[in-house]
């Protein structure tokens, strides 16, 4: 039995309630708002000692560069490369963090496409050498933020079949992530959870 | 008292001298070949669940994008921007890994300036969070490799007259990270003691 907790008592100032005509995810815009919110949080996280986390800059395959002064180098061709890890690790209190960050349209799911194969490889292979290490889903349509560890997922997914990761599975099994003051996605309160749990266990 | 530890007894196959005309750095290169060897040595670590510690990718500020198909975007103006962070950081054995990787043609110092101030201040940072941190200086003139742990650099760097890391203070302050088969420069025997020096001191 895993507890959700539910910070309900915590006001949520950036609640907006987004009518979307299509609930098709938006590939192209994914993570914009979520990335800002979390790079709002890990630098306030950072700027009073609580943890440092940051965002890993997305991998270019740079082909040509032209130097058009002698210190400046321009990049005239590049593209995008697939992430070989996730986007945001860091430290919190003596933990090794490790996440992956996902924004969805869709009112009811989360594709598994959306979290690569390497992605889930790396936070198993993150998880075995003792990390904190989850996914935060947001459901853009709903403005509503949850964090899912990952061994609670490698559950989930140990069924093949599995094509969607489920509102209805993320809010039995995930972790809802209140909105704060200066922290508008205060992941850290749940880590922090997390933590207590293993010292207590001895994990 | 800091114990130098001396690996004398692995071979060094990749051992080259390097006849340089001049012993400026080349700030150009350097740290491509260290890079080489470190990914590796990663790669190493990974594969063998030793421990998961993944290069950053170089941040690339993007201005322009083309998108000659549907799927594919092609940058077409972009410009290198500096690390806010170290190159380098992962977990082994629970502990969160962060580092920084040098490299010289420097006969007998690494000119301060290699080092960017933020990437000091999040040595510092990470430090106090409980990481193992330190940095990681070549001189390719010898292909000698060491390890200087950020606590020993702080102390080094309150004398703030101070312009470079001379070679003198490195052998004596720092550690010579061993060439092995398979793991170019395996700085992780290094890590080892520490962790091993932290356990024991309930550190």
């Amino acid at each position: 039995m895993i507890l959700v907790i539910k910070m309900v008592g915590y006001p949520n100032g950036s609640k907006k309630h987004i009518n979307h005509a299509t609930n098709k995810a938006d590939a192209g815009k994914r993570g914009m708002s979520l990335e800002a919110d979390l790079n709002q949080s890990n630098d306030y996280y950072r700027l009073n000692q609580i943890a440092v986390i940051h965002k890993k800059p997305t991998p270019v395959q740079v082909v040509t560069v032209d130097y058009p002064s002698r210190n400046k180098a321009r990049i005239t061709e590049a593209y995008y490369r697939h992430p070989s890890t996730t986007d945001y690790n860091g430290i919190y209190k003596g933990y090794y963090v490790d996440f992956e960050a996902k924004e969805t349209k869709n009112k009811t799911l989360l594709p598994l496409q959306f979290i690569h194969p390497h992605q889930l490889e790396h936070l198993a292979s993150v998880e075995r050498e003792g990390a904190i290490s989850f996914v935060i889903i947001r459901f853009s349509s709903y403005n509503e933020t949850y964090l899912v560890f990952s061994k609670d997922l490698f559950i989930l997914l140990e069924d093949k079949t599995i094509k969607s990761i489920t509102l209805k599975w993320i809010i039995e099994h995930g972790h809802r992530c209140p909105f704060r003051y200066q922290i508008p996605c205060d992941y850290l309160t749940i880590v922090e959870q997390e933590r207590m749990r293993r010292l207590s266990t001895d994990e």
